[in-house]
C-alpha cells in the first residue's frame, strides 16, 4: 500500500497513537488503513460413501484436487459462503451439516473454515475455476495430488471419523510449511 | 474507496471479467481490490462461578458491558487474537478451552468467534479500551447494560450450558436488529 484509497495522498507505515503495531496511515486526512485475515469457507460433500473434489482450473495449485472453498464475502454469512462456492467450483447444490475443520494460517493470514456437508444426489460439473469434478472413494483419494495441507487433513479427519461415527470440530493452527511435520 | 492504494490512480466499481459481484478496479494498473469480511476474536472468561467482562472505554457502545474481543490481526491465530485481546482489554491472562460461539453478522461484514476460557485467579484490570473490569455472577450480569447482541447471546448459551454441563459450540447467523427477535 502506497496511497490512501481515500483521498490519494500518500501513506506512512507506522504505531498510530494509542495503538501497538504499525499501520498504513494517510499523510493527509488521517484515515488508519487496517489489514486483516480473510476467511475461506467451504464444504465437505459427502454422496454415499465418496466425497466431491475439484480438480482447481486457477492458480496456485493449478492441475491439483481440493475441496469446494473459497474467499467469504461481505454481505453473507460463512455457511452462505460454502454454500456458494461450492454452487460456484462444482455446480453442486449441497445440505451443510456441522461446521467440521477450523484452521488458522497466520502466515498467510487466513482462516478457513470446512463444514460438513451432504450432496444429495450425484448431480455436479466442473464450475469456472475448476477442470473437472469427481467423486471419489476413501481408495481413491488422490493423496499426492492434493492442492493444500488443509485439504489433506479435512480428509484424513473425515475418513478417520467415519470409522468411529462422530465428527467433532477439528480445531487446527497451521504453521508454515519449513516448520510442518508432514 | 475512491483511488487505487498501489499506483494512486483513480478506481471504478465494477465487475470484473470473469467474476459475478461488482469491486473495486484500478483504472490505470488494473489492480482489484477485494473487501472481505472481518474476524473478531474473544473469550468468555470463567473464574469460579464468575464471568470476567469489561466496561467499553471506546466507541460504538461506549460505558456498555463486553466480553474482552477484538480484530483478529494478521500473523496470529483465532486463539492467538482472543488472548491478546483479553491480555489488553483486561490485563488478563486466560487459558482458552473450545470454541463457543461462532456468530456471522452479514450486515456488518463481521465474523465473530469467542472461546470459553479460564481465569486461573481473579488479577486484571482496565485495559486502555476498558473503563472498568469485573467480575459477575449470574445473577448480577448487567442484562440491560451489555454492548453488543453477539455478548448477550454468548452468556445466556453460557449460563443456561452449566445447567446441563455441556458447552457445545452455538453457530449463529444474526439478522441486522429490525429483524431480530430479540
Amino acid at each position: 500500500m502506497k496511497f490512501c484509497s481515500l483521498c490519494g495522498a500518500g501513506v506512512r507505515f507506522e504505531i498510530p497513537t494509542g495503538d501497538n503495531r504499525p499501520r498504513y496511515l494517510c499523510s493527509s486526512c488521517d484515515t488508519i488503513h487496517y489489514q486483516n485475515p480473510n476467511i475461506i469457507a467451504g464444504c465437505l460433500p459427502v454422496y454415499q460413501d465418496q466425497i466431491l473434489l475439484c480438480k482447481r482450473a486457477i492458480e496456485p495449485r493449478h492441475g491439483l484436487w481440493t475441496l469446494p472453498a473459497g474467499f467469504m464475502e461481505n454481505g453473507e454469512t460463512t455457511r452462505e459462503a460454502a454454500i456458494r462456492e461450492t454452487r460456484e467450483e462444482a455446480c453442486a447444490e449441497v445440505e451443510l451439516q456441522q461446521l467440521y475443520t477450523l484452521t488458522s494460517i497466520p502466515h498467510i493470514n487466513q482462516v478457513q473454515m470446512i463444514y460438513l456437508a451432504r450432496l444429495p444426489s450425484p448431480l455436479f460439473a466442473a464450475g469456472d475455476e475448476t477442470l473437472e469434478a469427481g467423486l471419489f472413494s476413501e481408495a481413491d483419494i488422490p493423496w499426492d495430488q492434493l492442492a493444500f495441507q488443509t485439504i489433506r487433513n479435512a480428509l484424513r479427519f473425515y475418513f478417520a471419523d467415519r470409522k468411529q461415527g462422530v465428527f467433532p470440530l477439528h480445531h487446527v493452527d497451521l504453521a508454515p510449511p519449513e516448520r510442518r511435520d508432514s
